[in-house]
């Protein structure tokens, strides 16, 4: 076996996330379904980062394990032929050695949400933003952000069903900033750690966004954040404005 | 009956252009059915641009007259509303003089162009860029755009459907700009005229894209120009990449 790393780019639109589910259209059964034609052996893909349903990825990362030696090139383009249909494209392909792990070797991982305000509806940024109405105050959400940078106990901000062992994660980067946009202007949120609890980063993003519009002063989200209660938390961001960016590695795979 | 002037963004996919058509889903009908059910007297909208099939805007300029006097924020909202279903937004609407045309009145159109250079297929970016997989060098581009601005008989790079009486045109400004793409990079051709041809923006796009890859060196494009034969353009750029981004009036009917 001879273990490769793929760099990913996928919409979110359409599948029911990153994850294999029975009868449901997911990014790594793609994946998987392309390897198989390729080499009917392959064992389960690994991904870094698994996505939700919606959510996008321009620098998700995988491994897979294949029989024959690949040069990257090809296998980049035989995967793209085979996954065509599909809004995913194999952007890197490397060889790793195989105690290289997508997931366990990640050292960090960087999101980023998008927000469009403006009074219209969207149309051509309708699939990659969250649509918002009124006006929001970057700058508090800004100042809400900082309550949350740090090694915390995050339990406000994951969801019920995050399967992991301890809600205590380090949030190493939480930025707001805004950005130009037709007859409005978008916020961008960028989330960086090591890793993430199932929903943090939309859990965070909507906390942040009654932080804009008013309905929380930016003290408000450490008070949230002590709490350690579910119920705190604002409503979760939708899908379609989170995209996972990029992976980080000791030792970067694609070098 | 009043006239309005409305700013108009929307995506092309799905549509068969600006222009109503028997028995087609139009940009210029969809806005039309909305407005006739807040008015049924009301004429036919006109439009600045007549955009092509799956060509996009987000600075379209239409005018439509109105029985009853409307504020212009409930004139917008309830448009929006009824154009929920289709990837249409009004984003600007202001009363107007009768003399007022969106078409005849309007001095300058501008058009943007949007080219993805990379290896790997698109996906989050797919209907709003041309996918070129070999590189381009944008300087070549540059310099071979630098011939076609000016007054010219542009019948090389004219669609042999277009209805207007003249192919002579007087380009203002075509530039060539790069950006940044995953893995890849873009390039952004901005063309600026009082107005354009059938096809004129794509036929250039088309040739200059011959020139990037090397097929065609610089100087040919004068050639090509000079030549005033359709048979000397390159193919004609698909329409997803091509955006009406904006309209401009002696006197702004939005200020």
């Amino acid at each position: 076996m001879r273990r490769y790393a793929l760099r990913i780019e996928y919409s979110g639109c359409g599948f029911a996330g990153w994850q294999r589910q029975r009868g449901q259209s997911t990014v790594q059964q793609c994946l998987e379904d392309a390897l198989r034609t390729l080499d009917p052996e392959v064992p389960s893909v690994v991904g870094a980062g698994r996505t939700d349903s919606g959510v996008h990825a321009t620098g998700q990362v995988a491994h897979c394990d294949l029989q024959k030696a690949w040069n990257p090139d090809r296998l980049i383009a035989a995967l793209n032929g085979l996954l065509r249909p599909f809004p995913i494209a194999v952007l890197v392909a490397a060889p790793v050695d195989d105690s290289f792990s997508a997931r366990f070797s990640a050292v960090e991982r960087t999101y980023q949400y998008l927000i469009a305000v403006r009074q219209a509806p969207l149309t051509l940024l309708r699939d990659i933003h969250w649509h918002v109405r009124g006006q929001l105050d970057a700058e508090a959400m800004a100042k809400g952000a900082e309550h949350l940078v740090g090694r915390h106990d995050f339990t406000t901000f994951r969801s019920v069903h995050c399967q992991s062992k301890s809600p205590i994660k380090s949030l190493d980067e939480l930025k707001v900033e805004t950005g130009p946009l037709n007859r409005g202007y978008k916020i961008v949120i960028t989330a960086r750690a090591r890793s993430f609890l199932h929903r943090q980063v939309r859990s965070i993003v909507g906390t942040l966004e009654r932080v804009g519009s008013g309905a929380l002063h930016p003290e408000e989200v450490k008070d949230a954040l002590e709490r350690r209660d579910r119920s705190a938390c604002g409503p979760v961001a939708p899908p379609q404005g989170l995209c996972l960016s990029s992976v980080r590695y000791d030792l970067d795979p694609f070098e």
